[in-house]
């Protein structure tokens, strides 16, 4: 393993980015755990673990290369004066995909996929390829861009929500180019162009819109990703400026079935923040009202009701596919850097790609319930 | 106003329970705001505004009295199991009424009523005599006992729930007398002696029970209880032990209704704890699972929706009834001095109750919603 304070002073002196602070802030915040060293194929690199000052969490940097973390998106409750408050014309609604944020970009020699905290992802690394093949020739043009996509789909290692369009395995969807020079997000037009020069799946794109005139048409896309079982909307502004993001109401819903089962592990603000959004989101589509109301209960309770046992500890599978066993060792290293508890159900070659459901083991959770179940009491 | 300083000290010459611990950590803990002085009709004492030491928040002291604060039950999620690990033969299961915690005490020539967290309250206080009319002569005889009572009903000015059973105006239920000589609650056949050899009107008491054989008749108390719209049970042993207490699926059901309106007041766990406790609820009651999971999404969200609006501010409205216009001047002074923010809609005398209406405005509630509506974004 590099040391990690020594690689600190040489990135600082060869990679410019890091000059907007002095040496010592940064070395500070190696010690307060804000910087990590990573490492991946051989190539070091640091993350940043938190905010740190004009830098996002997820903000990569080796002695080369500076990948800025994925900016956090503000998120609306009420579409038509959300929209008036941070849009102007022409701004685009684009489909927010349920999936993790993956940002691919050339490291040297490689390119690597980033997950939004810093890691890189075994998994999206394995993978890209089949659906970005064209992403080495992309590169080449622009090695300084960084390709921010979407991995999402029944078949991936982290969330258990995914998009009606991706029936089996998974997709990347495309939807930012950052230029890390002229450090701006590319604006639509030549977004689309790319991504169609490319042939990279991406998101539905709408637009240009207008926030005054253009109100009913996102309404009815709303209405219509509901009905599909879409997660949202992203809206942006053409090229720089505030983006704000939308979940459908049945993304909330469909939030709150696959978390009940697994409370203790998250934040309890992660329920009471999506009944939220619904009641909101029911006030703006009344046409969905008297839906989400009869239903909302099942959503909670159904699957958490048949999770709830005193025997077997709470887990989830998740089914995946790799090219290269190597990566899948890696991922197995990630959870366990990660602390997250693995179990191996299922792995075998099936044509070029080995298969493999791996069961995830939720210790919080399983303690959660079980002691409740077992009669244990609680001060409120 | 006296200095409570220098009351502290006087105090803790001449009250022995004080000595328990040095004055150092008493004046620390007036220092610390742990401890403040408060002031009733002219009597001052202090009050612990949290756990000190082996006390418990809400007790109350002077130089020639010291009241012990209510100690706080666990909450079991699962009778079953909770009954058995926490309580034996035999056990008594009392109601549990929904209202606010009174404890009733004869504090040099007058009796008090002080809050959960040691307040007194001048409501409590103008109208105790009116449902417990024997109460000054219960304290000839017991000059040295607590008496616990659950102050409910429609007009409360503090709970927006009530128990079926009080029609209109209030009552005040006993449900435990506690001994601060012996320093401890009387065993179940001594109160229940008590409540009626004094006429006090108090919860249903249901017992003595067994843990093990009885669990059938304790299920069906719920059941019904459930049905009737009461709050649940609290599991008491025969005298001395560990209390737990119980809510019923309806009275989690109504908690949701009335605290939606107001979310941005509450802590958003008040939610996720209220669909957790039905959760498990209707896993020992199979036969309300249904209705449960049908009226969930109504109790949450109906009256919530009614009340969004960008108009008005939200508030509720508690009407009241005193005997002394002292008192409702008292109470109004200690909503100033708790920062509640309270108008008066109504005012007038009938027969010999003054008939008072008064709205409480809640800001962050109006906040928390208004921005929403407004289109404001949030980061998750």
């Amino acid at each position: 393993m590099k040391e990690a304070k020594e690689f600190l002073i040489e990135c600082y002196e060869k990679n410019l980015h890091l000059k907007r602070y002095p040496l010592e802030d940064w070395q500070s915040a190696l010690e307060k755990g804000k910087l990590q060293l990573s490492s991946f194929r051989g190539k070091y690199f640091f993350r940043l673990t938190k905010e740190f000052k004009s830098f996002q969490l997820g903000t990569v940097f080796g002695i080369n290369f500076f990948i800025p973390g994925y900016p956090s998106i503000p998120r609306i409750f009420f579409i038509e004066t959300g929209i008036k408050r941070y849009l102007e014309y022409p701004f685009f609604a684009e489909e927010k995909i349920e999936g993790y944020n993956i940002r691919l970009v050339k490291v040297e020699d490689e390119i690597f996929t980033f997950t939004r905290r810093g890691f890189v992802c075994p998994f999206a690394y394995d993978r890209y390829l089949d659906f970005l093949p064209k992403l080495p020739d992309f590169f080449e043009r622009f090695p300084k861009m960084i390709v921010c996509a979407e991995l999402a789909g029944p078949e991936n290692p982290f969330v258990s929500e995914y998009p009606p369009q991706v029936k089996e395995d998974i997709c990347f969807f495309v939807f930012d180019f950052y230029d890390t020079e002229k450090e701006k997000f590319l604006p639509a037009k030549e977004k689309i162009k790319l991504l169609e020069e490319y042939n990279s799946p991406h998101p539905e794109i709408h637009g240009p819109l207008d926030p005054n005139r253009d109100y009913e048409q996102i309404r009815n896309i709303v209405l219509r990703y509901n009905k599909e079982g879409r997660e949202g909307l992203v809206f942006k502004p053409d090229g720089g400026g505030r983006r704000v993001k939308y979940a459908t109401p049945y993304s909330n819903l469909a939030d709150l079935k696959v978390v009940f089962p697994y409370l203790g592990e998250v934040d309890p603000n992660f329920v009471s923040l999506r009944l939220i959004r619904l009641l909101i989101g029911i006030h703006e589509f009344p046409e969905l009202k008297e839906e989400v109301l009869s239903e909302v209960g099942k959503y909670m309770f159904e699957d958490a009701l048949k999770n709830l046992n005193l025997h077997s500890p709470l887990h989830e599978v998740f089914r995946l596919r790799f090219k290269d066993e190597a990566n899948f060792l890696a991922l197995l290293f990630h959870f366990k850097q990660t602390r997250v508890n693995i179990e191996i159900l299922e792995k075998r070659w099936e044509g070029s790609y080995l298969r493999v459901a791996i069961k995830k083991v939720y210790p919080k959770a399983t303690q959660f319930w079980r002691s409740k179940l077992e009669g244990w009491g609680e001060v409120d």
